[in-house]
């Protein structure tokens, strides 16, 4: 527990009245640990992620409610990018002393916002003060729900590469308000047609590179079709880096990349995706113009600092 | 991933490398999330800890590998209070800029010291570097197998309460070396006698008053049984504290406390439980000396600070 705000219990009990039923649950929050019922044909997809105060979110200027819904939104948005379902999750926060139960309360009213559309349960955690800046991390419990789930590593040359959204300039506040394309990732699961997938959290060149490693294969891109979101042209003009590097390098979109056989039919309510280029063999990454090769394109990590 | 530690791709390639081989993890660490293949037969037991510089250890005095070992232990000691098997792991680290890519490691190989012995997989993980203190999480799944979680919630009038090793003084060192009771919960789990269960991480206090809470029942402590560690009177000379306090309302012991309906027999290899009193009805906790009630036991919280 460790914690040690005034009503620490008050908090306690009032995250446990929060909980939701779940046919899943059989134990939820308030023991040593909560117990869950598998269903047997179910694969668990299962991973977790942190966000840090001054690195993912700036606790100055964002409502804890956006930043309890950033941090779901990227586990959920792993789950969209497996193909699988989200089905519970465990969340921990460290909170900065002085910290009010109100600020608390607020920060899982934001990991409900996210997870609630998609009935995932929060089932446990782990609430701590401390002297630091505020940290929260969940792990999510995926279920893979009759659709095998898509890794990184089965891609094929001549597959078409698919975004599902345009990208770049996620800073400008897209990396907190982000939907993640579960339902998307889903339909693409079941196509059948998709041989390779990842969210883009790091950043289109860096992201297509961990799909080009992992399933030892090389990439084009076409210049002209690599989606350029309008943000990524605002921070070209405050910035002078031109949109199409910010729309390749930019990190935290979270929308989908995919690789193909042939593109998929989604239902005309989600998003169609956007093809951007195809897999080639070797192992480089090429932006083409017109059929000339335009540049080498080299993995560029995620590292914008607030 | 956010890693910006110079380095940080090799580290990612040690990490992959060090995964061993488990008949549950269908994918490991490397892509969004691992796919554990879940046996039918098992409930799924889940929960997460987190331990944070200045509050759970020191990094000023422990080593790498401790830190490690601790927030792992502190895991695979709710396992054991759950009487479940630990079967898979994700971490987190939040690491001061500046880390070494062998400081890393060496968190890695605490989480790895702990968990091996239990064959306990670590399937994924996330980490980042920024400028506020080492933080580190661990979610665990346990699965039941054939034996059913043991909870707070159904110890009865007259079971007696045990513990199943000495309390107090954790503090002076023990709290970042305790061993999980993984197979006594096990067993003790398996005894079918075992009505509730927990590990003393709050301390006893704390700790039988939540099973006293959720079980709806008293307590009733032996004064003379309660086991007292040398380290609770070692602090004892030191702050004038007397050991039996230290005791009852230390914290991070890890022993476990429960209470059954008559005493387990264990396999003589194991620690033998120590009853230190009987489940009353009420709602109140108190200490006995010779059939007279000494006094009223008060929840305590733990608060210690390194």
């Amino acid at each position: 527990m460790g914690l040690t705000v005034s009503g620490e219990f008050d908090f306690i009990d009032w995250l446990r009245a929060q909980q939701t039923p779940s046919d899943l649950v059989q134990l939820g929050a308030g023991d040593d640990l909560a117990v869950l019922r598998w269903a047997s044909e179910d694969l668990l997809i299962v991973g977790v992620d942190q966000v840090l105060d001054g690195v993912h979110f700036d606790s100055t200027v964002h409502t804890p409610r956006q930043i309890g819904r950033k941090v779901m939104n990227r586990n959920l948005s792993d789950c969209a990018a497996m193909a699988c379902l989200p089905a519970a999750a465990v969340a921990t926060v460290a909170l900065p002393k002085g910290s009010s139960i109100e600020f608390a309360k607020e920060l899982y009213l934001g990991l409900r916002d996210a997870a609630d559309p998609f009935d995932c349960a929060i089932v446990g955690g782990d609430t701590a003060t401390w002297t630091g800046h505020l940290v929260l991390t969940v792990t999510i419990l995926g279920r893979s729900a009759g659709v095998a789930p898509i890794t990184r590593g089965r891609a094929k040359v001549g597959d078409g590469i698919y975004v599902t959204g345009p990208l770049g300039g996620s800073i400008l506040g897209r990396h907190m308000t982000f939907e993640p394309r579960v339902l998307l990732g889903r339909q693409l699961g079941e196509s059948g047609l998709v041989t390779s997938m990842i969210d883009i959290s790091d950043g289109l060149s860096r992201d297509l590179s961990h799909i080009c490693e992992e399933s030892r294969v090389g990439a084009i891109l076409q210049e002209s079709q690599v989606p350029i979101h309008d943000d990524a042209r605002k921070l070209s003009e405050r910035d002078g880096v031109h949109p199409l590097l910010h729309a390749l390098n930019d990190g935290e979109d979270h929308e989908l990349l995919f690789t193909a056989s042939s593109e998929p039919n989604l239902d005309a309510s989600l998003l169609q995706p956007i093809r951007i280029g195809t897999i080639t063999d070797g192992n480089k990454m090429y932006l083409d113009r017109g059929g000339n090769r335009l540049m080498l394109i080299e993995p560029r990590g995620w590292e914008h600092s607030l």
